[in-house]
């Protein structure tokens, strides 16, 4: 379907050849998922998809992928672009992101709180009963958190289906269709790819190892340190230093855990390099699992943060907030899970070799 | 005060020699902290004593320490005694540790479940809030919690200060006193120590081996499974295959996870072989460390299960409640962590050496 990778052409390619190939690409993705995510949008006013038959938000995933990569390219290779069209294709594209992954997000919240729900009140063995088991809370605890993720799922769903039909996404299409055509690149592209390329996605990398540096790895490697469990602020996100793009939006509670900050952040910046390294051609499998840990990382934060928000609806009964609490409890273990697994995996990768072949 | 260690002797003593100075050096323990035992628990009808001025229950301590460990050797060297006088032994102190463990397992409950709380709701750092903190249920579950352990203990106290002045005890403490003149023993007593008392702590430890071989070790060495948690039954505990030596007594509720019985079982079998090395003359610090693990799993799961009954008082707030389900989830987190810990340190053992001097 679409051109083969760049790794053979790269090394006789120019930097502007390589990065177009990559946009225009993702541009044509991006302009072929945008009608079917409209349709499916349209398809579902009341009902929204399950997290089980994902096959009916195909085409919004598909955006969002082409909207991320399109956007961490022009983070990481701007420099090469015409910066004005650059700073603007980003600063739209991150409007869409926000948009379109809420709905999701709310999905797979629904599908990861239900489930816990429901391994808390048995143990899977038919018989014995579980933690929640026998306990008056649990089902009104799941009817709570099923009514309102449901709630705030219709509520996003109105707001995409007004927006997929405003002028600002025309004209981000619009900005799209020029964007298959050619990218508005400067002179400096004009130097071969190797020249250029990884040592801008250097940067993208260097920015990655001075986050991680940042975080408490020395303790999150240690199991049971009951970090994400205790520290777990009622501040409201510390989100200025975190950009929009890459944050499972949706929350409108906002309040994650000032702790956690540091964790978004370097979850942005593993899909940054991912997103530079496919670019150079060299899909990098380790920072897969780390971006799939990052985002459990923050589906289970977000998730804690629904639960407390749920325990202080008006008139439920204790037995409901004791399930809750214990809910919210479990998704900070969750937290604390993921940054023990990436503590244990982030050593491991061969410090991800790019001052290697960033100066070969 | 007492004897020099057996190590010494043990090599030319016979078997009975052995055991009698531990049996007599243990009743002489007993009978000098019976007597500050009940002064400790007269001096205090209704103020009980925090777990910051221990100094305040040293006679009950020393008490306990006596009684574990004539009742330990009673076991796994019974067969070199009277065994009419042995097993009727045993069963006395099974009844004064029941007794008297309650009181100290509750000081030590309130003083894990507060800090709990505590951590909770602060980080320690003074300003940032804690998980708990701005919530109002956290105060009101303290006091709860405060409350319904404070009246337990005090329940336990009465009981306790009925038993001390019982008939029962009095003829315990006979029991004692002749001990401390002689120990029962067979004419199979006269063997050398050394061949005879090794091959009996053998079989301490293979009962230990066997149990621990049927731990989920597996799962529990690999973090976060979220077993202790999730597995929690509400079922009572099967606690009829384990003796009551060694449970940490004052469990009103009686309501362990089904789950939790085969740790408890190896936690007894723990102090039995670290009690059996005593007697040999070869001190275990390495089961010192297991013991001490087992007991905070001990302590934590008993401490779940007092959150779990707290939170079905009828009247609370849905705040308090929600607070005293994160404080359970967090102890069910402890009872996973002990066993984690455990596994981690477990095969780190050098097999306990015992098959090797048992049969040298």
């Amino acid at each position: 379907m679409t051109d083969a990778p760049m790794t053979a052409s790269a090394s006789t390619a120019t930097a502007g050849e390589v990065l177009s190939r990559c946009l225009t690409e993702q541009a044509g993705l991006f302009l072929r998922a945008l009608p079917q995510a409209v349709g499916e949008a349209g398809a579902r006013p009341g009902a929204l998809p399950s997290v089980n038959s994902p096959g009916g938000a195909a085409g919004t995933g598909e955006l969002l992928r082409a909207v991320r990569r399109i956007g961490g390219a022009l983070h990481t290779f701007g420099t090469l672009c015409e910066p004005v069209w650059a700073e603007e294709s980003r600063t739209e594209l991150r409007w869409l992101l926000g948009l379109l992954a809420q709905e999701p997000a709310f999905v797979r919240r629904s599908a990861r709180l239900l489930a816990a729900l429901d391994t808390l009140s048995s143990t899977g063995q038919g018989t014995a009963p579980g933690m929640l088991a026998g306990h008056q809370g649990a089902p009104k605890a799941r009817a709570l958190l099923e009514r309102q993720l449901t709630l705030a799922r219709t509520r996003v769903h109105s707001t995409v289906l007004q927006e997929l039909r405003s002028a600002r996404l025309h004209a981000l299409a619009d900005r799209m269709t020029l964007l298959v055509g050619e990218a508005p690149l400067l002179p400096v592209a004009q130097a071969r790819a190797g020249e250029v390329l990884p040592a801008q996605a250097a940067g993208a990398f260097a920015a990655l190892e001075q986050a991680v540096a940042a975080l408490p790895l020395q303790r999150a490697a240690t199991a049971y340190q009951g970090d994400a469990l205790h520290r777990l602020g009622a501040a409201p996100a510390v989100s200025a230093g975190v950009p929009a793009q890459g944050r499972s939006a949706g929350d409108a509670d906002g309040a994650l855990a000032a702790d956690d900050a540091p964790w978004s952040r370097v979850r942005i910046l593993v899909k940054r390099a991912r997103y530079a390294l496919e670019v150079c051609g060299r899909p990098g499998l380790e920072l897969d699992v780390l971006d799939q840990v990052l985002d459990r990382h923050q589906e289970a934060a977000d998730a804690a943060v629904t639960v407390a928000t749920a325990a202080r609806t008006p008139r439920i009964t204790p037995a409901t907030a004791y399930v809750l609490g214990v809910v919210h409890a479990d998704q900070r273990l969750e937290v604390e899970a993921a940054r023990y697994a990436f503590g244990l995996q982030w050593p491991k990768l061969p410090h991800l070799g790019w001052q290697e072949w960033a100066s070969a």
